[in-house]
């Protein structure tokens, strides 16, 4: 239907964007704004889902003040006033040098390639993580982190041996980055509210949540005061903080640790220790990093191959003077699409190219209610003004008016209800085979 | 936890309700308020879930004005101020002599049964349609749909062929009564609106939806002219009424219908042509209608065992003056609860025993935006009246006034920006199994 005659398309020249991310998806949009109606390209986006993620804000999702639905957009809303195609397609394979893209049910030729297909949790190679552990990556993760927790409190109810009760009530988190800190703390709250609304005969001292940090503090690339602020607001909230602790096993004794201290007896482990590129991409020969991000120059492009683009969590990209890394967040993604895009336009029209050399505001982490840090451009932010701050940037940024209304809805609700907010939801199938644990 | 000694626990008689919908939940509750402090007896919950499921309001999770957490209240979070216990477990079997429930993972005695277990979709013994239909009885089913639907038009977008784009772009619905009617409306505006904002390019005439209804009319049960008002309006919405038509297959062909008129080629089917009693109930050695339902007197108790009640969806109770069989609604399972509960506790704590003689009030059925029928009290309302006492009865109806905050906004949003209201979701990871059409 929104083919025209084969002969017309040949002579467009074809942009592929791969994932519609953040990266992804903004590079779409303004490019298409730059190439504007007489556009001597047709740019195609491709997600395996229909939507948008908007990953800042999933573990709020994972602890159920916010439904799924408000972090979702579906793209082609997003694609209405565009010339944009969208294709729902799952990527399978990039030929690099037949310049075309192998899909799960069609190839695709490209003449400009836009690489923005993410990243996946990193097990580090851990087998018993990968098969066990729980991500917080999508959705569906965090509906399942939900159930999981449910399912052990109702198991716990029913269980009398002291151990296993314990076990069932034992909450891990491995990583203490801006991810696992603000999923750990959310988790928390969660796990508080849940016990004191629906399971209050289980005594809070039963139920233990610990993050698990390699590093001598969390939040390492932070300033270390907000390190320690976020340490004692997590203490705080009854959070146990490992520091200085690697984890090398998750086995039937529990958590197996690189120091050889005792093995940590938990049914729920969730992994935020870290992110590596998504397996197509990592396949690709090119240059790569350890995480298999690919090396792009400061125009975000392949040194070796000016009409392929790769962007957000798969590249690794470089602060043009200062040689920084840039880290694989939402807020970098976003502001290299309209660079990629000012470039790629530049290839088709002619015009100078534009080098990604943002200075990279800071993070802002959210330490659950009424507390948080953050460090943008080089200030230190702890406690609400850092909270408010996040919540604020975060309900900007969220693509929709009806969808921060909403968001902002839910918040106050939580804010003034906080035992009440943890929306209720359907535990899938699989959860319903956990009934007997 | 909430065990006391063995021998307190066996001077105690056990009441056991299996089931936590309307009729299960509401005795419960009735029940332990009729007992007070120095109850006679513990009263378990049993239910597979851990929410009560509001079911009145599913279609529209199904058509994406509500998200899921709306209509689903955790079970234990209504508990709270009340003596009983609650038992998340599946039931595989009832034993009638030996007066014990078998569950997934325990067996429980009981002294006195209420079998509250609702009912499960009728396929009347069609296997294809067991196989491949959708149901839109639990939360699942709702998402599964709107999955299902956004599939199809996602391949339809890349579908050249066009025959199979008709058959992808073909929804049907049948049984039409309340249910049907309800889901088939809700359907249509939710394929017009998603069709408007996101598929554009897609001919409106090219999406169809049918519905097909055994009898001569619609809403069988009701008043003639309340039929023909909602065939006006469903024709007006661009639905297909087939009447007097039935159906006994869908193969590859499409759907078979009984009389010999060509099949249908349609890639959807919605199921919604009846109910019948849950299999545990089915298979009790009871006196049954045809349904499977258990035959009850005046008093919700079985016969021939006083100590056992069904109620809800899962008996065949009759007025006791006119003799007319109350329909499996959650109406007629809300007001039998008292009674059950009033009943109970006769048989506890002495007193007189109740009839349920309640008058059915008559029915309420949305017809989409701003449009319904009603017959409450014997009266005939259509149109936005109907529309907005079935709007109003059920937002009171529904349980906990921050739900109730959110549905009604969700409504008013619905009402002024239609299109865009269709909350946005994840497809399920078979969804994602079906990339490619």
């Amino acid at each position: 239907m929104k083919e025209s005659a084969s002969g017309g398309r040949r002579s467009k020249k074809q942009v592929l964007i791969l994932g519609a991310g953040f990266a992804g998806l903004y590079t779409a949009l303004h490019l298409d704004k730059l190439l504007g109606k007489d556009s001597p390209a047709e740019i195609t986006l491709v997600d395996r889902n229909h939507f948008h993620l908007f990953t800042p804000l999933l573990h709020e999702v994972a602890s159920g003040v916010l439904h799924p639905g408000l972090v979702m957009t579906p793209i082609r809303r997003m694609l209405r006033r565009s010339r944009i195609r969208f294709l729902r397609a799952r990527v399978d394979g990039i030929d690099l040098n037949r310049r075309q893209v192998q899909m799960c049910c069609v190839v695709k030729p490209y003449d400009i390639l836009v690489i923005a297909l993410g990243s996946v949790t990193n097990f580090y190679g851990l087998e018993s993580m990968r098969k066990r552990a729980l991500e917080v990556k999508t959705v569906s993760d965090a509906e399942r982190l939900r159930c999981h927790v449910i399912n052990r409190f109702e198991a716990a109810t029913r269980e009398r041996d002291a151990e296993r009760r314990r076990k069932l009530l034992t909450f891990t988190v491995v990583g203490g980055g801006c991810t696992g800190v603000e999923v750990v703390t959310e988790l928390r709250e969660f796990l508080l509210h849940l016990r004191a609304e629906q399971y209050d005969l289980i005594p809070v001292e039963e139920v233990r949540t610990i993050l698990v940090e390699l590093q001598d503090r969390v939040l390492p690339q932070m300033d270390r005061t907000l390190s320690q602020a976020a340490l004692e607001r997590m203490e705080e909230l009854g959070i146990e903080v490992l520091l200085n602790t690697g984890v090398r096993d998750w086995t039937e004794e529990g958590l197996i640790f690189t120091d050889g201290r005792p093995p940590l007896s938990t049914d729920t482990v969730v992994w935020s220790a870290g992110v590596r590129a998504h397996p197509v991409v990592a396949a690709l020969p090119l240059e790569k990093d350890p995480s298999g991000r690919i090396v792009v120059d400061a125009h975000l492009r392949v040194p070796t191959m000016p009409n392929v683009y790769v962007l957000g969590d798969a590249a690794h990209a470089e602060h043009p003077q200062t040689g920084k890394v840039y880290p694989p967040t939402a807020q970098v993604a976003y502001r290299q699409a309209p660079v990629a895009a000012a470039n790629i336009a530049a290839d088709l029209l002619g015009g100078p190219l534009h080098v990604f050399d943002f200075t990279y505001i800071g993070d802002l982490v959210s330490l659950g209610r009424l507390s948080g840090v953050a460090d943008p451009f080089g200030t230190r932010l702890r406690g609400l003004p850092a909270w408010a701050m996040w919540k604020f940037y975060y309900l900007l940024q969220l693509i929709g008016w009806q969808n921060r209304l909403r968001v902002a809805l839910n918040w106050l609700l939580a804010l003034l209800f906080p035992t009440h907010s943890a929306i209720s939801f359907e535990c899938a199938p699989e959860c319903a085979g956990e009934l007997c644990l």
